[in-house]
């Protein structure tokens, strides 16, 4: 392909079209069923039930400290369809690319998909790309749909939490948020504050393998700690109290998020996940999470209790308690 | 939800998000598996491969004569799914939508999708819905992704179509095309041309059924005809010739095309299917499109033969004989 930049004719449906496909998408990616392009990938999946899930991607700016928007795309998907006890296997990517938007810029955030994808053991098995005129975009929107298969007799839901489950969370929290707000807001640090995106399927799976009685599995992306334990609150219509010195937080992070006026429970997390686990099986379930790829910080930070339904709650180290709200209104736009 | 109009806060993760999801989107889907509302879903799959395939809609405008965006997002997915041979079963829908957008018609094309969805189907089982900034997106971008489950011993190929092969066609070319461009350009005509978009995966079936050799199905979107038989003719290293008279093609369509300097051949359908069939079971498979719904007017309008690799000739009415190109840069931005 000649061009620089991505122009309204690589979305045509044309010899344009056909260029950057064969040029940029197939060497890109490299996979043997992508590049039979077909409409549809047939693919092989081993029996059992089928976990489905899908997240569009806007993040701005596309390249960030630790990441892109291309490794977001498949870790946030790959962990909502391990979410569900299952492996992942398959996904499906979707491009709306704004005119003008830099190839080389493109071809990097498909490396990046490339690489992280491999990380996770999923392929990339069929693709679309739309091209829309300068300003009726931004850069580069990505949408990725992933599918996997649920182990066998593992069926979790954030209605089943019950009074006495533990709360474990693999790590710490905020990183994601704070690393896209510092570039975005020009902000410097002491030392550098990272995206945490990570794939989070083997994590989950070794979880399961200590704990096969988990509740369920959920990862803090927008709206962070709080939109996740006040859900599955809400859901299991029981309340859930957290110790706020267990929960773990980088110094720079706890410093950011106080700078610029954000609750760290609120903050976006992109390579972090909550799980609640029957009290008698929350130390082996910790023990793996920390012996896990990306759990090393691993804690439990709290647990569940009868009601009031549907609330959250922060202990502080003094002993006072507070409702962990949800956030109102907005904090962070495009941060994921 | 008492806001009119979407605000960036509605996608923030938080309770604004909350109340866009339940309001709008859960009553507007109605869905079982998607209400229980898990970062994934949980599906039952019956044996056998899958088919797998996605598509971002970013038509423009929204709403045009016979559909809007929603129905689009809806049976592209479903009919690329089935193009592998495949009963399409669960899509998973992915909205980006731009701060402002009225939650009227929001509203709206959440409707025509549970419609179009309930005529082919299948199911919506998970979502996800991002917002940007106002003229950073414009107005709605959906991406549908989907997956069905292959017929058994069923195994389509581009790749596959042999000399002697019949070209079948399930309908009139360039309706989605001329009814969305004569919208855009404020044309009037003296007859109502309207999208075709509509679900494909019954009439396939029934073309499988009597027809069990068929090679592949392939729907000519983008690109139109032209770029549908291009990369089977390349996919396969055989020639393929049209018959132009045996091409149905509406009297109105047909003019507007010529008026605004179109090769009917590169316009862009939503509701067409080609299928290549050994010559055998030609008439078999016709009989069962024309019986099959959106199949009334299909037509066998060429052939397959050796050579020279990868072209694609259209035969006039007078005898003499010209190539049928793909589209060489853009003609129709944002037909889908």
């Amino acid at each position: 392909m000649r061009q620089d930049k991505i122009l309204l004719a690589h979305g045509s449906g044309g010899t344009m079209m056909r260029d950057l496909i064969e040029d940029v998408f197939m060497s890109g990616f490299d996979d043997e069923i992508l590049s039979r392009m077909e409409d549809a990938a047939a693919l092989d999946v081993p029996p059992g039930r089928i976990s489905m899930s899908t997240d569009t991607y806007v993040v701005n700016p596309v390249f960030f400290p630790g990441g892109d928007i291309g490794r977001l795309a498949i870790c946030g998907t790959v962990n909502d369809v391990a979410t569900a006890g299952a492996t992942p296997l398959y996904l499906s990517v979707g491009f709306i690319l704004e005119e003008g938007f830099p190839v080389a810029d493109l071809r990097r955030i498909l490396e990046t998909m490339r690489d992280s994808a491999a990380e996770a053991g999923v392929q990339i098995v069929t693709g679309d790309t739309k091209v829309v005129e300068k300003g009726h975009a931004d850069g580069i929107f990505i949408n990725t749909a992933g599918i996997g298969v649920i182990r066998e007799g593992v069926s979790l839901s954030s209605g089943s939490c019950v009074p006495g489950d533990k709360v474990l969370l693999s790590g710490t929290l905020g990183d994601h948020g704070i690393a896209v707000v510092s570039i975005r807001e020009g902000l410097t640090f002491d030392t550098d504050i990272e995206t945490d995106a990570a794939p989070l399927n083997h994590l989950i799976n070794a979880t399961l393998d200590a704990a096969p009685n988990a509740r369920c599995f959920r990862d803090p992306t927008r709206g962070g700690l709080a939109s996740t334990l006040n859900e599955l609150a809400g859901a299991s219509a029981v309340s859930i109290t957290v110790e706020e010195d267990l929960v773990p937080v980088r110094p720079q992070v706890r410093g950011a998020s106080e700078m610029l006026g954000y609750d760290v429970f609120q903050v976006a997390n992109e390579g972090k996940m909550v799980s609640i686990v029957p009290a008698d099986e929350a130390d082996a379930a910790l023990e793996a999470m920390r012996n896990a790829p990306y759990g090393a910080d691993a804690a439990i930070i709290g647990e569940v209790a009868e009601g009031p339904a549907g609330k959250v709650y922060v202990k502080t180290g003094f002993g006072s308690k507070r409702i962990m709200d949800m956030l109102v209104g907005e904090q962070l736009p495009r941060i994921c």
